[in-house]
Protein backbone atom coordinates (compact mmCIF):
# COMPACT_ATOMS: atom_id res chain seq x y z
CA UNK A 1 0.00 0.00 0.00
CA UNK A 2 1.51 3.20 -0.55
CA UNK A 3 0.91 5.32 2.33
CA UNK A 4 1.87 2.34 4.53
CA UNK A 5 4.66 3.98 6.00
CA UNK A 6 5.87 0.33 7.20
CA UNK A 7 6.63 -0.46 3.69
CA UNK A 8 9.48 -0.16 1.58
CA UNK A 9 11.30 2.55 -0.34
CA UNK A 10 12.34 1.96 -3.93
CA UNK A 11 16.05 2.85 -5.21
CA UNK A 12 15.28 4.12 -8.67
CA UNK A 13 18.73 5.34 -9.43
CA UNK A 14 21.62 4.29 -6.67
CA UNK A 15 25.10 5.50 -6.94
CA UNK A 16 27.69 4.38 -4.09
CA UNK A 17 29.94 7.51 -3.85
CA UNK A 18 32.51 5.76 -1.50
CA UNK A 19 33.48 2.62 -0.02
CA UNK A 20 35.92 2.58 2.92
CA UNK A 21 37.32 0.44 5.91
CA UNK A 22 34.62 1.46 8.39
CA UNK A 23 31.87 2.87 5.92
CA UNK A 24 30.43 3.57 3.12
CA UNK A 25 28.76 6.65 1.38
CA UNK A 26 25.70 6.31 -1.16
CA UNK A 27 23.70 8.37 -2.87
CA UNK A 28 20.16 7.26 -4.17
CA UNK A 29 17.51 8.49 -5.65
CA UNK A 30 14.12 7.16 -3.95
CA UNK A 31 10.76 6.96 -4.21
CA UNK A 32 9.76 5.93 -0.57
CA UNK A 33 6.16 5.23 1.00
CA UNK A 34 3.39 7.72 0.10
CA UNK A 35 5.38 7.90 -3.14
CA UNK A 36 7.45 10.59 -2.12
CA UNK A 37 10.60 11.26 -4.47
CA UNK A 38 13.56 12.51 -3.09
CA UNK A 39 17.63 11.95 -3.15
CA UNK A 40 18.81 10.67 0.19
CA UNK A 41 22.75 10.56 1.50
CA UNK A 42 22.99 7.30 3.66
CA UNK A 43 26.37 6.69 5.38
CA UNK A 44 26.09 2.42 5.16
CA UNK A 45 27.68 0.92 8.85
CA UNK A 46 27.88 -2.80 9.66
CA UNK A 47 26.95 -1.77 12.91
CA UNK A 48 28.11 -1.00 16.88
CA UNK A 49 27.67 -3.03 19.94
CA UNK A 50 28.84 -1.46 23.05
CA UNK A 51 28.60 -2.88 26.87
CA UNK A 52 27.92 -1.18 30.51
CA UNK A 53 30.01 -3.59 32.69
CA UNK A 54 28.91 -3.31 36.08
CA UNK A 55 30.96 -4.84 38.99
CA UNK A 56 29.92 -6.44 42.46
CA UNK A 57 29.92 -2.37 43.85
CA UNK A 58 27.62 -1.12 41.37
CA UNK A 59 30.21 0.67 40.14
CA UNK A 60 30.39 1.31 36.01
CA UNK A 61 33.69 0.62 33.44
CA UNK A 62 34.07 3.66 30.94
CA UNK A 63 36.80 4.48 28.61
CA UNK A 64 38.03 7.79 27.12
CA UNK A 65 39.71 8.45 24.19
CA UNK A 66 40.11 10.86 21.80
CA UNK A 67 38.00 10.87 19.23
CA UNK A 68 39.00 12.66 16.05
CA UNK A 69 35.81 13.11 14.28
CA UNK A 70 34.48 15.46 16.92
CA UNK A 71 37.85 17.08 17.84
CA UNK A 72 37.81 15.67 21.51
CA UNK A 73 38.58 12.96 24.04
CA UNK A 74 35.07 11.37 25.28
CA UNK A 75 34.47 9.20 27.95
CA UNK A 76 32.18 6.43 26.96
CA UNK A 77 31.10 2.67 27.28
CA UNK A 78 33.84 0.08 25.75
CA UNK A 79 32.22 0.07 22.31
CA UNK A 80 32.90 -1.24 18.68
CA UNK A 81 32.03 -2.21 15.40
CA UNK A 82 30.90 -5.49 14.96
CA UNK A 83 32.96 -7.50 12.61
CA UNK A 84 31.56 -9.97 9.38
CA UNK A 85 29.33 -12.82 10.76
CA UNK A 86 29.79 -11.77 14.08
CA UNK A 87 26.54 -11.19 16.40
CA UNK A 88 25.95 -7.97 18.65
CA UNK A 89 26.73 -10.08 21.46
CA UNK A 90 30.21 -11.41 20.49
CA UNK A 91 30.99 -7.97 19.50
CA UNK A 92 29.89 -6.16 22.74
CA UNK A 93 32.29 -9.70 24.29
CA UNK A 94 35.24 -8.62 22.19
CA UNK A 95 35.11 -4.98 21.98
CA UNK A 96 35.30 -5.45 26.41
CA UNK A 97 38.13 -7.37 26.55
CA UNK A 98 40.36 -5.67 23.88
CA UNK A 99 39.26 -2.19 24.90
CA UNK A 100 39.03 -2.71 28.52
CA UNK A 101 40.86 -5.92 29.79
CA UNK A 102 37.43 -7.29 30.99
CA UNK A 103 35.47 -10.64 30.13
CA UNK A 104 32.05 -10.65 31.25
CA UNK A 105 30.42 -14.24 32.36
CA UNK A 106 26.80 -12.83 31.69
CA UNK A 107 25.28 -10.45 29.40
CA UNK A 108 22.06 -8.86 29.10
CA UNK A 109 20.31 -6.96 26.45
CA UNK A 110 20.25 -3.55 27.61
CA UNK A 111 19.01 -1.09 24.90
CA UNK A 112 18.76 -1.18 20.95
CA UNK A 113 18.90 1.59 18.82
CA UNK A 114 19.76 3.86 15.64
CA UNK A 115 22.22 6.15 16.43
CA UNK A 116 21.45 9.32 13.65
CA UNK A 117 18.89 7.37 11.05
CA UNK A 118 18.51 10.40 9.02
CA UNK A 119 21.57 9.61 7.03
CA UNK A 120 23.03 5.98 8.32
CA UNK A 121 21.82 2.81 9.20
CA UNK A 122 24.12 2.00 12.10
CA UNK A 123 22.35 0.03 14.76
CA UNK A 124 23.86 0.15 18.52
CA UNK A 125 22.84 -3.25 20.58
CA UNK A 126 24.20 -1.94 24.03
CA UNK A 127 24.57 -4.73 26.66
CA UNK A 128 24.64 -5.00 30.64
CA UNK A 129 27.73 -6.98 31.79
CA UNK A 130 28.57 -8.43 35.31
CA UNK A 131 30.41 -10.90 36.71
CA UNK A 132 33.42 -9.92 35.93
CA UNK A 133 37.16 -11.15 35.58
CA UNK A 134 39.91 -9.08 34.62
CA UNK A 135 41.98 -9.89 30.99
CA UNK A 136 45.24 -8.38 29.39
CA UNK A 137 43.37 -5.77 27.32
CA UNK A 138 44.38 -5.74 23.40
CA UNK A 139 44.14 -2.27 21.98
CA UNK A 140 44.39 -1.86 18.21
CA UNK A 141 47.17 -0.06 16.90
CA UNK A 142 45.89 3.03 16.15
CA UNK A 143 43.77 3.33 19.90
CA UNK A 144 44.75 4.89 23.07
CA UNK A 145 42.46 4.29 25.62
CA UNK A 146 42.30 5.49 29.31
CA UNK A 147 39.76 3.03 31.65
CA UNK A 148 38.17 3.80 34.57
CA UNK A 149 35.33 2.97 37.34
CA UNK A 150 33.21 5.70 38.32
CA UNK A 151 30.51 5.08 41.28
CA UNK A 152 27.02 5.36 40.66
CA UNK A 153 27.07 9.04 42.32
CA UNK A 154 30.12 10.02 40.40
CA UNK A 155 28.54 8.98 36.51
CA UNK A 156 25.05 10.63 38.02
CA UNK A 157 26.71 13.99 38.85
CA UNK A 158 28.42 13.49 35.10
CA UNK A 159 25.19 13.06 33.35
CA UNK A 160 23.53 16.24 35.48
CA UNK A 161 26.07 18.20 34.50
CA UNK A 162 26.39 17.36 30.77
CA UNK A 163 29.46 15.50 31.04
CA UNK A 164 28.52 12.46 29.69
CA UNK A 165 28.31 13.51 25.91
CA UNK A 166 27.80 10.65 23.81
CA UNK A 167 24.56 8.69 22.73
CA UNK A 168 24.95 5.37 23.55
CA UNK A 169 27.17 6.09 27.03
CA UNK A 170 23.98 8.74 27.75
CA UNK A 171 21.15 5.88 26.98
CA UNK A 172 22.93 3.54 28.99
CA UNK A 173 23.63 5.65 32.12
CA UNK A 174 20.02 6.28 32.22
CA UNK A 175 18.91 2.93 31.61
CA UNK A 176 20.99 1.59 34.69
CA UNK A 177 19.50 4.65 37.05
CA UNK A 178 16.44 4.25 36.45
CA UNK A 179 17.14 0.18 37.00
CA UNK A 180 18.75 1.53 40.22
CA UNK A 181 15.98 3.83 41.61
CA UNK A 182 13.05 1.40 40.91
CA UNK A 183 15.16 -1.97 42.12
CA UNK A 184 16.61 -0.63 45.47
CA UNK B 1 51.54 18.11 25.03
CA UNK B 2 51.53 14.92 22.79
CA UNK B 3 50.19 12.97 25.42
CA UNK B 4 47.01 14.30 26.56
CA UNK B 5 44.12 13.05 25.12
CA UNK B 6 42.83 16.57 25.44
CA UNK B 7 44.87 18.41 22.82
CA UNK B 8 44.00 18.57 19.15
CA UNK B 9 45.14 16.41 16.10
CA UNK B 10 46.96 17.25 12.96
CA UNK B 11 46.01 16.89 9.48
CA UNK B 12 48.25 15.71 7.66
CA UNK B 13 46.77 14.63 4.26
CA UNK B 14 42.85 15.99 4.13
CA UNK B 15 40.99 14.38 1.33
CA UNK B 16 37.21 15.79 0.94
CA UNK B 17 35.39 12.69 -0.27
CA UNK B 18 32.14 13.81 -1.19
CA UNK B 19 30.08 17.59 -0.47
CA UNK B 20 26.96 17.19 -0.52
CA UNK B 21 22.96 18.74 0.90
CA UNK B 22 23.16 17.19 4.20
CA UNK B 23 26.69 15.93 4.63
CA UNK B 24 30.28 15.86 3.38
CA UNK B 25 32.78 12.95 3.97
CA UNK B 26 36.39 13.73 4.36
CA UNK B 27 39.13 10.68 4.77
CA UNK B 28 41.79 12.37 6.64
CA UNK B 29 45.77 11.13 7.14
CA UNK B 30 46.04 12.13 10.86
CA UNK B 31 48.07 12.48 13.77
CA UNK B 32 46.38 12.33 16.79
CA UNK B 33 47.27 12.92 20.68
CA UNK B 34 49.80 10.44 21.88
CA UNK B 35 51.54 10.51 18.29
CA UNK B 36 48.73 8.14 16.94
CA UNK B 37 49.22 8.01 13.04
CA UNK B 38 45.65 6.73 11.81
CA UNK B 39 43.82 7.12 8.67
CA UNK B 40 39.96 8.22 9.59
CA UNK B 41 36.84 8.79 7.97
CA UNK B 42 34.76 10.77 8.77
CA UNK B 43 30.79 12.45 8.02
CA UNK B 44 30.82 16.34 8.28
CA UNK B 45 27.80 17.53 9.22
CA UNK B 46 25.71 21.01 10.40
CA UNK B 47 24.51 19.49 14.24
CA UNK B 48 21.13 18.98 14.99
CA UNK B 49 18.18 20.47 17.27
CA UNK B 50 15.63 18.11 18.31
CA UNK B 51 12.69 18.96 20.68
CA UNK B 52 10.77 17.20 23.64
CA UNK B 53 7.36 18.86 23.48
CA UNK B 54 5.59 18.37 26.92
CA UNK B 55 1.76 19.64 27.14
CA UNK B 56 -0.16 20.51 30.56
CA UNK B 57 -1.48 17.11 30.88
CA UNK B 58 2.41 15.38 30.72
CA UNK B 59 1.94 14.12 27.24
CA UNK B 60 4.87 14.53 25.25
CA UNK B 61 4.59 14.86 21.35
CA UNK B 62 6.17 12.14 19.07
CA UNK B 63 6.49 11.87 15.17
CA UNK B 64 6.63 8.89 12.80
CA UNK B 65 7.98 8.87 9.60
CA UNK B 66 9.97 6.68 6.87
CA UNK B 67 13.70 6.28 7.59
CA UNK B 68 15.17 5.41 4.46
CA UNK B 69 18.56 5.08 6.06
CA UNK B 70 17.40 2.34 7.84
CA UNK B 71 13.96 1.24 5.99
CA UNK B 72 11.19 1.71 8.43
CA UNK B 73 8.87 4.30 10.04
CA UNK B 74 10.16 5.37 13.71
CA UNK B 75 8.89 7.48 16.22
CA UNK B 76 11.11 10.12 17.35
CA UNK B 77 11.27 13.59 18.44
CA UNK B 78 10.96 16.24 16.11
CA UNK B 79 13.91 17.58 14.88
CA UNK B 80 15.72 18.60 11.85
CA UNK B 81 19.54 20.05 10.80
CA UNK B 82 20.45 23.58 11.79
CA UNK B 83 20.54 25.97 9.49
CA UNK B 84 23.46 27.78 8.54
CA UNK B 85 23.66 30.84 10.81
CA UNK B 86 20.90 29.69 13.20
CA UNK B 87 21.53 28.50 17.08
CA UNK B 88 20.57 24.94 18.07
CA UNK B 89 17.27 26.52 19.85
CA UNK B 90 16.24 28.47 16.66
CA UNK B 91 16.55 25.56 15.01
CA UNK B 92 14.61 23.76 17.60
CA UNK B 93 11.53 26.13 17.47
CA UNK B 94 11.64 26.18 13.63
CA UNK B 95 11.50 22.07 13.65
CA UNK B 96 8.74 21.94 16.03
CA UNK B 97 6.48 24.57 14.29
CA UNK B 98 7.31 22.92 10.77
CA UNK B 99 7.23 19.58 11.59
CA UNK B 100 4.66 19.26 14.53
CA UNK B 101 2.94 22.18 14.10
CA UNK B 102 3.10 23.53 17.62
CA UNK B 103 4.93 26.64 18.99
CA UNK B 104 6.72 26.67 22.06
CA UNK B 105 6.67 30.18 24.85
CA UNK B 106 9.62 28.04 26.83
CA UNK B 107 12.17 26.08 25.89
CA UNK B 108 14.83 24.70 28.34
CA UNK B 109 18.21 22.81 27.47
CA UNK B 110 17.59 19.04 28.05
CA UNK B 111 20.80 16.99 26.29
CA UNK B 112 23.66 17.89 24.37
CA UNK B 113 25.59 14.87 22.57
CA UNK B 114 27.62 13.32 19.61
CA UNK B 115 25.41 10.97 17.99
CA UNK B 116 28.40 8.53 16.80
CA UNK B 117 32.02 10.28 17.41
CA UNK B 118 33.63 7.44 16.13
CA UNK B 119 32.74 8.81 12.62
CA UNK B 120 30.92 11.66 12.54
CA UNK B 121 30.90 15.12 13.87
CA UNK B 122 27.20 15.55 14.47
CA UNK B 123 26.47 17.78 17.29
CA UNK B 124 22.86 17.14 18.84
CA UNK B 125 21.73 19.90 20.77
CA UNK B 126 17.63 18.31 22.54
CA UNK B 127 15.32 20.88 24.27
CA UNK B 128 12.52 20.26 26.54
CA UNK B 129 9.31 22.93 24.90
CA UNK B 130 6.66 24.07 27.16
CA UNK B 131 3.43 26.70 26.78
CA UNK B 132 2.90 25.27 23.66
CA UNK B 133 0.42 26.24 21.18
CA UNK B 134 -0.71 25.11 17.92
CA UNK B 135 0.34 26.79 14.73
CA UNK B 136 -0.43 25.26 10.93
CA UNK B 137 2.54 22.43 10.24
CA UNK B 138 4.86 23.19 7.41
CA UNK B 139 6.88 19.85 6.39
CA UNK B 140 9.26 19.76 3.60
CA UNK B 141 8.11 18.26 0.49
CA UNK B 142 10.12 15.24 0.88
CA UNK B 143 8.60 14.90 4.21
CA UNK B 144 5.52 12.44 5.20
CA UNK B 145 4.98 12.89 9.12
CA UNK B 146 2.34 11.54 11.72
CA UNK B 147 2.30 12.97 14.64
CA UNK B 148 0.71 11.89 17.64
CA UNK B 149 0.66 12.94 21.57
CA UNK B 150 1.71 9.93 24.55
CA UNK B 151 0.50 9.70 28.45
CA UNK B 152 3.86 9.68 30.06
CA UNK B 153 3.34 5.82 30.70
CA UNK B 154 2.33 5.03 27.47
CA UNK B 155 6.46 6.23 26.15
CA UNK B 156 7.65 4.65 29.39
CA UNK B 157 6.25 1.28 28.08
CA UNK B 158 6.93 1.82 24.55
CA UNK B 159 10.70 2.09 25.80
CA UNK B 160 10.78 -0.65 28.02
CA UNK B 161 9.33 -2.40 25.30
CA UNK B 162 12.31 -1.59 23.01
CA UNK B 163 10.01 0.11 20.78
CA UNK B 164 11.77 3.44 20.74
CA UNK B 165 14.05 2.51 18.28
CA UNK B 166 16.56 6.02 18.22
CA UNK B 167 19.15 7.44 19.99
CA UNK B 168 17.89 11.58 20.65
CA UNK B 169 14.61 9.97 21.81
CA UNK B 170 15.51 7.50 24.17
CA UNK B 171 17.77 9.96 25.86
CA UNK B 172 14.82 12.35 25.84
CA UNK B 173 12.45 10.09 27.45
CA UNK B 174 14.72 8.39 29.89
CA UNK B 175 15.87 12.03 30.96
CA UNK B 176 12.11 12.95 31.12
CA UNK B 177 11.24 9.70 33.54
CA UNK B 178 13.51 10.39 35.65
CA UNK B 179 12.26 13.61 36.08
CA UNK B 180 9.16 12.73 36.63
CA UNK B 181 10.29 10.31 39.19
CA UNK B 182 11.92 12.76 41.19
CA UNK B 183 10.13 15.47 41.24
CA UNK B 184 6.26 14.02 41.51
Amino acid sequence: MADDPGADARRTAPRRIYSGKGLSLDVDEVVEPGDVRATREVVRHTGSAAVLAVDAQDRVLLVRQYRYAVGEALWELPAGRIDPGETPEDGARRELEEEAGIRAERLERLAFFYTTPGFCDERMSVFRATELTEVPARPEKDERIERRWFAAHEVDAMVDAGEVREGKTLVALLKERLFRQTTR
